[in-house]
């Protein structure tokens, strides 16, 4: 993921104008960190099954944070979450203006796609990508899982429906991620599966997520927690006992997925995997 | 382009869930009427060289107004224009909140590249389109102008900087509806000349539209004029009778690039652009 970092930080998004800020707008929150999760499962995918696809396939890669990066300067908008920091740095809105950040967003959002549709790969795999990108990261894709999310804020909502809005808010890209690399590397066969396995998977991040934020200080989660009782989460609704047993099955179950996917998956992907897929102890 | 608008009200967003209102945030500013120029550019040129693929192209247009309303909603927010009415209904953001419009507007702008990706043509034609869409309607196109327009509200530009920002703003996504029309049939040896005159048609739209804003009562405009001497148009840089002067110039360099592309295209441009291609009496 190194070589990915490089690669990222060297293809930044460029504008040249009179603009003041516009190109650093754009710039600033895709450089500052953050784990690069979604690129490290697409690129796992790739170099598990063709290895040699894998420098090409960093575009890709690329684009799929592009759309995570302007999905996060939007929820941070004061109209949203209202966040001051991200990955350590101010917020965009923070530093110029809501309007920058909007429109940051809005440029990345599109860009993704500039990004995606001239990456190396043939006509008929890069309109495939494309179809998933827009399907999994959009309308009926993240999109609707940031709404349910803040129209929600202060509703208690029902089991189905928190996991309903965590496989849009999270999963979907997270699958989709996994699926386009099998895309790339001409294994439709095991796309679905592996798409599959993409929305249990970021079920399980977020209920990890919600037992974290209510059994660890702040000082351990590196973020503030336990600050919002009210808040629609899995141990709010569930309680915390049956919340980790729910986190161990889906954990026990994706291990088991994951051996199944054969040795070399199973050998690319557990680095980016294993902060998740641990059972809690009883 | 009766046919176009039955076309796209049937084919309108959808989203089914428990969410209150978020089919109904995407769909509104959609069916809100507009005069759906874009639209009327790009199925103009597909029926000026080959009509049969004109049914088909419908969804392409589709994918270019759906952007463009993307635009609009973002822009009426309390950040940017702060409108309270958009093609005669109240905004997005009146009727819902910023969240809503926001999101609405996200929402629809990663849709247009599912709707773009998923048309009836081969994956050659559909890449390249979804490039056009991508590189003009975002990063360094659309949204570049709209950064500059909001940036520079108060502050005097010059005229090679407005002619940057309108170019931006407005001409490039009516570029690229022509030079799209272009490529579905085929014709890629002029989709060049079209975008070309697609980027003078854009800033023609905007001068008359200044010069329309200076001249006119409220009630002929239709909307509310003459109401901001500090705004960065051609007038006030340039004055009404050099602005008229300027217009009467792009009109005619217009109307003969249009006579030049042929008997069909004229034909089937003229209706669309008969509004914009008149010369102002000395």
């Amino acid at each position: 993921m190194e070589q990915f970092e490089s690669y990222l930080l060297s293809h930044l998004p460029r504008s040249h104008s009179f603009h003041p800020h516009y190109e650093q707008s754009l710039q600033v929150m895709l450089k500052g960190g953050g784990k690069r999760f979604r690129p490290a499962l697409l690129l796992g995918v790739v170099n598990a099954f063709n290895p040699l696809l894998c420098a090409s396939a960093y575009q890709v890669a690329l684009a799929i944070e592009i759309l995570h990066t302007y999905s996060l300067i939007h929820d941070d908008l004061p109209a949203m979450d209202n966040a001051d920091l991200r990955r350590g740095l101010p917020t965009l809105h923070t530093t110029y203006d809501d309007v920058t950040a909007i429109l940051a967003g809005d440029a990345l959002n599109t860009y993704a796609f500039e990004v995606l549709s001239n990456a190396p790969f043939s006509d008929t795999v890069l309109i495939k990508l494309v179809r998933e990108l827009s399907a999994n990261g959009g309308l009926n894709g993240m999109v609707l899982g940031q709404a349910i999310d803040c129209t929600f804020e202060n509703i208690p909502l029902e089991l189905e429906q928190i996991k309903i809005l965590h496989i849009h808010k999270t999963g979907k890209l997270i699958a989709a991620s996994l699926k386009m690399g099998a895309i790339i590397v001409g294994r439709d066969d095991i796309a679905q599966e592996l798409y599959d396995f993409g929305i249990d998977l970021g079920l399980l991040f977020q209920i990890q997520d919600d037992i974290l934020d209510v059994t660890q200080e702040s000082e351990v989660a590196g973020k503030t927690t336990n600050n919002d009782g009210s808040k629609n989460s899995f141990v709010t609704v569930l309680g915390l006992e049956k919340s980790i047993a729910e986190a161990n099955i889906l954990a026990d179950k994706l291990t088991l997925q994951m051996e199944n996917f054969g040795e070399n998956l199973q050998r690319e992907l557990s680095p980016t995997l294993s902060h998740y897929l641990y059972r809690h102890k009883g």
